[in-house]
């Protein structure tokens, strides 16, 4: 045995080897596809054995490491690797793959596989796929439910992505509170499987309303013959149907949870959530506020083809060319100033750079302590007062430092301050723009992460040329 | 019982309350800081009850939300509330708060009060707190050890926050793999606590080596006379002391673990990772890498007062002003074209803008890619390819329809044709860079997060300058 040598690495030299073998041979990838090559017969032979090594790997992976390899890979050598992939894992390798990545490879599938691929699923799962297939599959998978499981999926299904109802599984184990925990023990011997990142149980009455929870370590850890309503916590941690799948991670994480029950606003238990769906859930999140922050929408794939990434990006590219034209447009205000002084146009973009600098470091400080809940009312003038005075000393040291830099350079002092002052303008307009637009976002019920960015940059550009420009025909035009 | 109002609801609104009463009243805190005031009887015995309404509120917080509230304080009121914890919580309040506001919390304490708000804690968090500590603090907590652990823990401190060995816990279960699951059983009853995040425990041999893992849902499924080697798994995934932490977070979300052991390069059996501290550590990851997206210090804290806030953040400001400088003096380079055609001025922050923007798209995009490991050598031609035609066909598409509105504007064709081309030219430069800065970084084992984004915004604003002033040079003047 080989514990010494960590499995998590080994499983990713062969990640390596499999992206290696199809990314190098555009031939390799033809054979798979069943395309005809005009090839030596060494050539195919050699093509034929990689495919064998391909073939031999896969079921060493984990489905997680099958969609990681698929999402990191360009299109045509993705379906040359889907082809190797057998039915019967494919619904697993779908529900761990990123949602990018789904159309292009349920496109491939008839309906028949279709199905047969997400029949192995949990319902949640079945549920998450559900919106990518063919209308009439979702309807045979709905009828294909008992009634009480396809009302609660029903009721799942219309809630948008952000809610704990999306995020919940269905698959727990329920017990009555009069029971011994020795009953509960040999219950859970008879159904022989627990569904995985089980922690605990739950106690409900007959009408499945939520009692509290018992974890399997009271289970161990007591004497056989107490009953489940003396060691149950009957103040558990619980979610709403309708509560915010983000929050619910800030309580996992905050409370150390493994599970929770999910419950409607009776009372009733629904189901649960487990850290596993928080952790892909934090990850999506942090990798959709990344995607976010730099503009780039969050569905697109890194190896879609160029028309579809033409596609997705072009909306940024608009916004940003509207804005940047309002700016150019305030300069053209000025071009008569400027064709009287052209170091002026030198000059104007330090100005608008350096806020566009201070007004994102505040964005991002304060985006960050509204996702933490850390803005209230009561601290809001503090927050604002602190980032006027950061940019009022910023602004005047290194606007002070650029003032006597273009004073020197132009032999001009009333140039050099107004540069000065231009600067310490536009930095303060940056720190209270930076607080501000989120602040008002949130206020309109939109995500503050999307374009505050780029919304700031527009406001500090067009803001610090026109000051600077302004200034400059004020004081140095005679 | 009330499982109706989720429990995580109720918790959010004490937070709520305590804030706004904190903030709201700068003669509370006072009061709570001890600092005699000038107020009249009502006034004074108001403040004594608002007082002991946030005293009765503490015992009900969780430590995590007790950490929450100081970080969303100013430094006064963040004293105030720290006044009213507990030696007995602090330690594990500190813990659970970031480490930005660890030093004034830890500043306002003497040595002892030190040593017994720490004594409660698990070992590693008292590890991980050391650092903080004056110097002989840690020494008196070291001797304090059994030999084998603080031979463990003195290994462990030297690893930087980034290994695995940071991350692990101490407090762990182990057996032999020659008793019986009702043994196991009966021994787990004795110990009577179990550690937190518990799903496994392990199998070691007499000199620690570890043999294999056995889950709770094992023990409590299969029947009490099985051994321990029938049921355990003896290949695990483990992890070494050294691995990447954000490797070990990957293989978490992959194979959704609750738990896995960390064993040293001969197999022996270190200590472990609990799911507890993979969430905290990616939700750390993604806050700090949307910090250093915004050009902000990762230990910054929000509510931190000005004369910090001024010095942590003055690295990025004088790196922008000094790009920003650079870019300018290539502008100077063409004064003498610029005041030919005043336009120019007018047009060139849209070439710079653009290009900004795609850069930037674009390095967001190779930077997930790179941390989720998708490019290999295999693909990086690919992604190079890609990422030039989508400039290409934006550059073509844009900069055509802004060479046709400047052309309209100034009634200049040519003047419209270099526009345009000067947009392709820089489009094709910002994706190019896009592409190569992270993988450089990367190359150079930097961190591609980094000052990637102010590194790319330099290069498109000076090219763009340059190639759109060059480009009006050589055409334009006559």
């Amino acid at each position: 045995m080989s514990v010494a040598l960590s499995h998590a690495q080994q499983l990713s030299e062969i990640r390596s080897r499999i992206l290696n073998l199809l990314l190098n041979d555009g031939d390799l990838v033809d054979t798979l596809l069943g395309r005809p090559l005009k090839e030596s017969p060494a050539d195919a032979k050699a093509h034929q054995e990689q495919a064998e090594e391909i073939a031999q790997y896969i079921p060493l992976l984990h489905a997680a490491d099958l969609a990681d390899l698929l999402e990191a890979l360009p299109e045509e050598e993705r379906l040359a690797l889907w082809q190797l992939i057998g039915t019967d894992r494919r619904g697993r390798v779908l529900i761990e793959a990123s949602e990018s990545v789904w159309e292009s490879l349920i496109e491939e599938m008839s309906d028949r596989d279709l199905l047969r691929a997400i029949e192995p699923l949990d319902i949640d799962e079945q549920v998450h796929l559900a919106k990518y297939l063919p209308r009439d599959l979702t309807g045979r998978l709905l009828t294909s439910l008992e009634p009480s499981l396809r009302s609660r999926v029903l009721e799942v299904m219309d809630f948008d992505r952000d809610r704990v109802g999306r995020i919940m599984d269905f698959n727990l184990i329920t017990v009555r509170a009069d029971i011994t925990l020795g009953t509960v023990q040999r219950f859970l011997r008879r159904r022989k499987v627990i569904p995985d990142g089980t922690d605990k149980i739950f106690i409900t009455d007959k009408n499945n309303m939520l009692l509290g929870e018992v974890t399997l370590t009271d289970i161990l850890l007591n004497t056989p013959t107490m009953r489940v309503f003396d060691v149950m916590n009957a103040r558990p941690t619980t979610f709403l149907i309708n509560d915010k799948a983000e929050d619910a991670a800030g309580a996992f994480e905050r409370y150390n949870l493994i599970s929770a029950a999910v419950i409607d606003i009776k009372g009733k238990l629904m189901g649960r959530i487990t850290v596993e769906e928080i952790v892909d859930l934090v990850n999506e999140e942090s990798d959709s506020n990344i995607r976010k922050m730099g503009g780039v929408n969050p569905d697109e794939d890194v190896f879609a083809p160029v028309r579809k990434a033409v596609r997705t990006r072009w909306t940024w590219l608009a916004v940003n060319l509207c804005t940047a034209f309002v700016a150019s447009r305030v300069i053209g205000l000025f071009e008569d100033t400027i064709s009287q002084l052209v170091a002026l146009a030198t000059l104007m973009p330090i100005v608008a750079g350096i806020g566009g600098n201070t007004g994102n470091q505040t964005i991002t400080m304060i985006v960050r302590a509204l996702a933490l809940h850390q803005v209230e009312p009561g601290n809001f003038s503090f927050l604002i007062g602190r980032e006027l005075g950061v940019a009022l000393i910023n602004g005047l040291c290194w606007g002070g430092i650029m003032g006597g830099v273009t004073w020197a350079m132009y032999g001009n002092p009333e140039l050099g301050g107004v540069m000065m002052l231009a600067m310490v303008l536009n930095l303060l307009l940056a720190a209270l723009m930076g607080v501000l637009i989120p602040l008002i976002m949130t206020k309109l019920k939109r995500d503050p992460a999307v374009g505050s960015s780029v919304l700031i940059t527009a406001l500090t550009d067009t803001g610090g040329f026109f000051i600077f420009l302004g200034l400059a025909t004020i004081f140095l035009l005679h």
